[in-house]
């Protein structure tokens, strides 16, 4: 893993583009740090996106056929990785076939989980290409992806290469080319190559989003989201390679780029609610941060040398307007101290939501009475938040269906309140029953660009740089964003399929138990 | 006024640029719809900006000679005058010479506030030009003015030309046009010319510009503000000029023009946090709004055609960068339904403040405890907000010595709950110590221009704009943002002398009663 970390860290450390004069051309190319080719088209950037491969399909609404049961192997244990075996262990229908982290300790510890589950051991990979022999197995369906950044889309890119679906945690991709190879090899392989962003279900979120569907703001023509979290008491736990590696790998990673570096939190629960490539897309960001200081002085306590060039700004702020007149803003601050705040915000032509410092619903009385909620305040307009008793029958009446179904398990088996548990749950619930997943492909794209797109409005100065098109021409032919279902009767029989073949994964356990598992370097 | 205001409108009918070819020259020189001149200069939008005349002076930190007593014009007597009129009459030291509006009978109806304070009557004018008489009087100081926003500059501009100081409601200025030209008549005349921003005198943003100018926040890096108020209730109240008027003036307005058009409440409080023009100055902006959709249906319900050319978006957004690398956003939206907002936040290296929906601090154990609140609470981190006690002992170890002195008897007052009349009290206070005002003519000019300048963004797919340096190089001079006070033996006698002036007013008031005042055309 090590090789791909450096080479990749020292193709960034080259910061100004390097300008290739193309005489006979109206515009000068350029090329950015990340390799990625643009030029300037009146006043915007914009940037060369690959072509389809002739023969090659969308995955736009995939269904593969239903799996009875789905075998997932896990790579990155460190910090996000374990909680997910955990929560696997608690859904019906999976087998964990393997771990695998850089660590060989960080990765049998994990055989806990399934220890306490009672469920078989899993085969145990380690080492910098641990994940390569993982991918090839022919027993997998499903790959989960959680170490740092720097690996999340070369594991992902050779899990898909050997046919495994794959779920990434984010930010998935960290540059534009990053991005377009898991699409192609998505559509190539036609597998799921799913963005785990959890915040797409939390509770709040998902209730705003089936208000949004149902029209209780009128139409959305605004929103909000950040990630908005004051690292500073746990940056010395990213994980550090080695002696010499003074300040672990994500304030390495923020101190060499630029950009809004961890948008998906934010980006990826509105471009839900505001249907992005759905019916609209995201045509044009705008990037602004502050300098860095609170970065900087990090890197010059951790280290013996003052830091001059910390690239990521203390706070960074990106506009997006979309091909349907809306605006999204998302924001990034992980170094100054204030109340975490992921800034959760529909503006609608008729309502609003907020969800923090504190939760609220703004509706005027004619619109919550459209909505179905009887009104018992006289006085109630759309210039205050609800109170209490229409809040609350608001939300009644608007739970999401998903939140009902899994609401009450998730909260048992945690994972940030529950969202994480969510997430993994639909995820193989969508593959049980042959449905499309949640988040695809071109989501994880839309979400993760703002990275690199960022950084390169930053760099001149906040230009608008225009948003690539990553479904090639489809963005308008599904209407509207939604979750798939299975008929109540396939629900049930798949479920029961599931129970049954973790009941014998049980049994099995049992028979085999003292044995040992595979490891491999 | 008609004739003013319907030059201006129909200049600002001509929404796309003219193109101007300049053979010759690198970049072409473009027209904007408001006649400003400007070019590209990679990838960046730079407008021309006027020399100043030779001889002719700066206006930072202009003092004029102490005045026993300021004699006050009013112009524009609708929705915001009649409140200014009543709150001078609690002032000591001033006299209201004369009261004018378009129509007469509002100006008369003022005469009731200074008959309740036992005042001798104003003189009356009214009509199209009536504020050119009043201008022309040799006996006034002072020119008040709160008409609709088209007549703001044109009344300041004839005040300044004879000699007055002036004071304008926001926005104050509505093209960079009416901003220079401000800015050289105050020069020239070298004549106070200051923004009526009341919410630079509200008691969250004082005490905490406060504490930001005392370090409690650390290094102030990035601030918000906004203007963000649904004002489907108000839109009938602005004054229409005939039955043929469907919108009325402020609809109108906002019908015509894109941009954020009402920034400054917004901006005036965040810009004096970040010492703008006194050692930092707004160097760059990008604004980016959503389509219209509550605004065009407004038109097309108040009148009888289709409205599908509405400018300005239902919300906008405003990105400004200095030049010492800190960031401020600035919203407006009076469209779409949600509680009052007016954003305003102070994001520093070691603290943070945020006003809306409630008022709240984060801040570290140590700094609190540096700050010299003493902590009661153990587990207290930066990551929450201060809970009641140490909150309220925050802000009164930093209560602003502006709400000390004047705090008790601006909540008696009243106007918005006590800031209007803090600014009016604090204006007359320095005019009458000789001391500069709280806001020159260039935080007018650096507020008001967003509009004009965020439009040119917006019609160019949000690229950045140079902003205009309207100190002409001075930004840096002045160190820090600072209130200006009087020693408190001038302070005494100078309130002393205001006093007995008032007493003497009163006396000829009851002398003269029933004496009928001037009133002219």
């Amino acid at each position: 893993m090590n090789t791909i970390k450096s080479i990749i860290l020292s193709a960034c450390m080259a910061v100004n583009p390097i300008v290739i004069s193309a005489s006979g051309q109206t515009a000068d190319k350029n090329i950015n740090e990340y390799g990625t080719e643009w030029q300037w088209n009146e006043g915007t950037i914009e940037v060369e996106s690959p072509q389809r491969a002739p023969g090659q399909k969308s995955v736009l609404g995939l269904a593969l056929p239903a799996m009875e049961s789905v075998r997932v192997g896990f790579v990155g244990l460190g910090m996000r990785g374990p909680g997910a075996v955990e929560r696997f262990t608690h859904i019906p229908g999976v087998e964990i076939k393997a771990l695998c982290d850089y660590e060989q300790t960080r990765a049998e510890d994990c055989q806990k989980y399934l220890e306490k589950a009672s469920l078989p051991k899993a085969d145990i990979y380690y080492g910098e290409n641990g994940y390569e022999e993982l991918c090839k197995r022919p027993d997998i369906d499903l790959v989960y992806i959680a170490p740092d950044w720097l690996h999340h889309a070369p594991i992902a890119k050779c899990a898909l290469r050997n046919g495994k679906n794959v779920a990434i945690e984010v930010p998935s991709a960290m540059t534009l080319n990053d991005c377009w190879e898991l699409i192609d090899l998505s559509e190539k392989h036609q597998k799921h190559c799913m963005i785990l962003e959890n915040c797409c279900y939390d509770w709040f979120e998902m209730n705003t989003l089936n208000m949004a569907q149902q029209g209780v703001f009128g139409e959305v023509i605004r929103a909000q989201g950040a990630y908005i979290h004051d690292l500073s008491p746990f940056w010395k736990h990213y994980w550090k390679n080695g002696e010499n590696d003074k300040l672990g790998w994500r304030l390495d990673y923020n101190m060499r780029h630029r950009g809004d570096v961890y948008p998906t939190h934010g980006l990826g629960p509105v471009a839900q609610a505001l249907n992005i490539h759905r019916g609209d897309r995201m045509k044009t960001l705008v990037a602004m941060d502050t300098k860095s200081v609170n970065g900087a002085a990090l890197v010059t306590e951790l280290t013996d040398s003052v830091c001059s060039n910390f690239r990521n700004g203390d706070h960074t702020t990106t506009l997006i307007r979309t091909e349907n007149g809306k605006v999204i803003e998302i924001q990034h601050n992980v170094m100054t101290p204030q109340p975490y705040n992921r800034l959760y915000q529909l503006t609608g032509t008729k309502g609003f939501a907020n969800k923090y410092p504190m939760e609220g619903y703004a509706l005027g009385k004619q619109q919550l009475a459209d909505a179905g909620v009887k009104v018992d305040i006289e006085d109630l307009s759309a210039h205050s938040f609800l109170s209490g008793k229409e809040k609350e029958a608001l939300i009644e009446k608007y739970r999401h269906p998903i939140l009902i179904k899994y609401g009450e398990m998730a909260k048992e088996v945690g994972g940030h309140g529950g969202m994480d548990f969510i997430m993994d749950a639909r995820m193989i619930y969508c593959l049980q029953n042959g449905l499309p997943l949640d988040m695809d492909v071109y989501d994880l794209a839309e979400w993760c660009c703002l990275a690199e797109l960022g950084s390169l409005s930053m760099d001149h100065n906040s230009a608008p740089v225009a948003i690539p098109d990553f479904t090639r021409g489809d963005w308008n032919k599904t209407k509207g964003y939604s979750h798939a279902f299975a008929s109540p009767e396939q629900e049930e029989a798949s479920m029961k399929k599931a129970i049954a073949f973790t009941e014998s994964l049980k049994a099995k356990a049992l028979k085999n138990k003292g044995k040992k598992s595979k490891s491999k370097k």
